[in-house]
């Protein structure tokens, strides 16, 4: 199983996260791309930490706005779009290169990754920015979204994650944060939750009943000292169980 | 004999230059990353018309000052200068590889280019931005520049550039754009000049001395009408005297 | 009868527009904000053009997207929106009591102009933004908008405006730029619908079918050679039939 | 007496200072206005937390630098320097207007702070825009800067400030940060130091010798707990010495 984290999100002189800390918590580091938040020596300095960590670097691409932190929606173009993802990639390519370490996967942030996983055109002009900048990429998806399946059409490799903290209804989407309990705060609950569906495929939706999830990766967050503990738990029940937690993809 | 121009400088709703005239003309494009202009659509159309037309690209790195369009002098630290240039670097080689090429040199845009052709500092930091995300890349410097030392031993491959249309001090510096006569209007006249560089190695300065100047690639502009006109005037008489034009790196 | 053009949409080193050819055709500027267009310099000098012209500005306000011109549908919050809507009115203040003028009326742009026009969130917004600055600003809407009634109910004084250069359905709506005959290109069929609307609060739909529009303001385009020439032609129409032409707020 | 401080400083998702715990402690606020920091929502709320309070505001105006938070040196031209600072007194006039309360002095930011203390052409620039927007606004400067006189000359107002956490030089200037002992840590010295300033109007240099140091408001950091807490100590010793504190500038 493989563990993944938002990184690289502090801004000039705004810090956000304890990178260092998540770094040796998660197997995989979203790593932000300048657009929605990250500025490049800040980004390099992270990417050399997950490189001395052997963690796998994906670049976290965004819609182009800063100010809203990438959660805003947005309607590009098709050109915008494709042309805003490759420079991320490539960009983030760049400093991972400086870094010692590259790009394994892609996973879009906050608004692109909520359109995309419904929105077949948005979701078209991402994979065909990943297929040219790097067809060997892994795209990082919801579990269970349309995305995934128009993403192995097209013949790019996928994986699958689950949310570490989320409540998730009968259908397999993601309770709405607008709702209560859709969001979860006990770090005992959230790591037996998770070692559950590693064991068994299935998780306990917010009406009680079980469900399958495909998923290959678990998302901590690490944006405040509780989430970083309660990622830190998690991490350390599954260590205990015997799961092996590594990249999902090969670092060699 | 190389011939070099700024490309990809237009920006969102704004036009600047006649990029598929230029392609035309230029064997070698230095294709705005982003930071004084361009933006990630409009760079990826003309990489393609680039790739197209055999022409080598260079990444036309610069401050990051969209507004005053990188010529205002700034004071980055090296961390920011090192992570800003690798940053542009990426963006453009993931750009470029989408487009069916690759960057092959980098050449500093407007106060970062005039800042490192005597700034060792920051020359420093734009060095061992290159070198850390591809030591293969070739550094396109002002001619007779103390940068171009500075590369040579790092290590770095260096091309030496002169400027179609201004005029030279007897030292091999340019002269300064609040003089008079420090830019020449007259298409004829630089064409000679030019031609007389190839042919001699050597220059005609502004007190009417001759004076050697090694350089490879002749810098022209396509910001205007005339300055399209005036490179194609200078193109076709180096052709007519059978002047090999050709990018000064192998497209091989 | 009042004319209206978008104006100081120039941004750092590109060029957008006739800003002195247009201020000697319109009444009425709506003037960049910064948000889509225009830097404080060029703004200025905007400003003080309209100012000796004796030209009504208005704050064009819009989403921050510069790489979008701010065409592109955004999402922001009302906190969001509210902030940014009053920011940019009073950056324009600034700038426009330095150049001898005021702002009398506020104009959205792009995608926030067809937004707040259908979307009562987002109108609400707009419509607070503006009473918090300066209840005395004079909204521009299009003409038939719900919001015309929405911010009338509010207490904000309201001018609804017709496009010189657009069909209209019998609804009164405009024809989607999508569909053919959208858009109107010659100069004299411009002229003489915009002379009828004045004389007889009517227009002609693309149908053929004549319905009711009330519009204060006519907008004309300046972003090529010919729309200026178009808004001219018209200009000299109207004066030549009689109609004065002024504009919709008091300059005193 | 007056204290001032850096307020308004977060920037969208990333939080910076605790603007609440600080307007309990200051009598001035020098507020973003978005070019080295600050989002117009966030403005908006800071605006209205020291409109309730009765803390006076200033305009905290800085070079178009969010990546450098202002702090790195720019080579502006006349023409963008006064059109920028135009720019950011509007847009917080603007914002102070919705909140309640108004802009009643300019403190820049920065290297724009540190420039124009010394920088006659900047500093001319700086006055000629405030001039420009409204000729009451007060200038706050360095005490012992060249800029109090050159503002002066010019009719401007000024208001001096000591900086309560640096060591000073014998000719009045402020001991370089990069030389030991430049920060003071220890809030009881601190408070000692400026208890002193005020009864006396001197201050100890960190030779040992007393100067004269002709200042009418202090400021005081809050981007730390620590410094927060040093604040807060501070004020109390000067209250327990019977000091008022007080705005420099009239709330009326």
């Amino acid at each position: 199983m493989d563990i993944n984290s938002d990184l690289g999100e502090s801004y000039g002189a705004w810090r956000m996260g304890d990178d260092a800390a998540m770094l040796d918590i998660v197997s995989s580091a979203n790593v932000a791309c300048g657009f929605h938040a990250g500025d490049p020596a800040g980004i390099l300095q992270t990417l050399k930490q997950a490189a001395a960590r052997g963690v796998a670097v994906g670049a976290h691409v965004a819609y182009p706005d800063l100010a809203g932190f990438g959660r805003r929606n947005m309607d590009p173009s098709s050109a915008e779009l494709v042309g805003d993802v490759i420079y991320q990639i490539g960009a983030l390519q760049g400093l991972a290169t400086a870094a010692g370490t590259r790009v394994r996967y892609v996973k879009p942030h906050g608004a692109l990754y909520n359109t995309i996983a419904q929105d077949a055109r948005q979701a078209g002009d991402v994979i065909e920015a990943i297929q040219a900048v790097d067809p060997q990429l892994t795209l990082m998806a919801l579990a269970g979204a349309p995305l995934i399946e128009w993403a192995k059409e097209r013949g790019l490799r996928v994986v699958a994650e689950a949310f570490a903290d989320r409540a998730y209804n009968e259908d397999g989407s993601l309770v709405s944060r607008r709702l209560p309990g859709a969001v979860l705060h006990d770090p005992q609950q959230v790591a037996q939750r998770m070692l559950q569906l590693v064991q068994t495929g299935e998780i306990e939706t917010i009406t009680g009943k079980r469900i399958r999830l495909q998923a290959d990766s678990i998302c901590v967050h690490g944006d405040s000292p509780g989430a970083v503990e309660m990622a830190r738990c998690m991490r350390e029940r599954l260590l205990q169980a015997g799961v092996s937690l590594q990249p999902f993809v090969s670092m060699a």
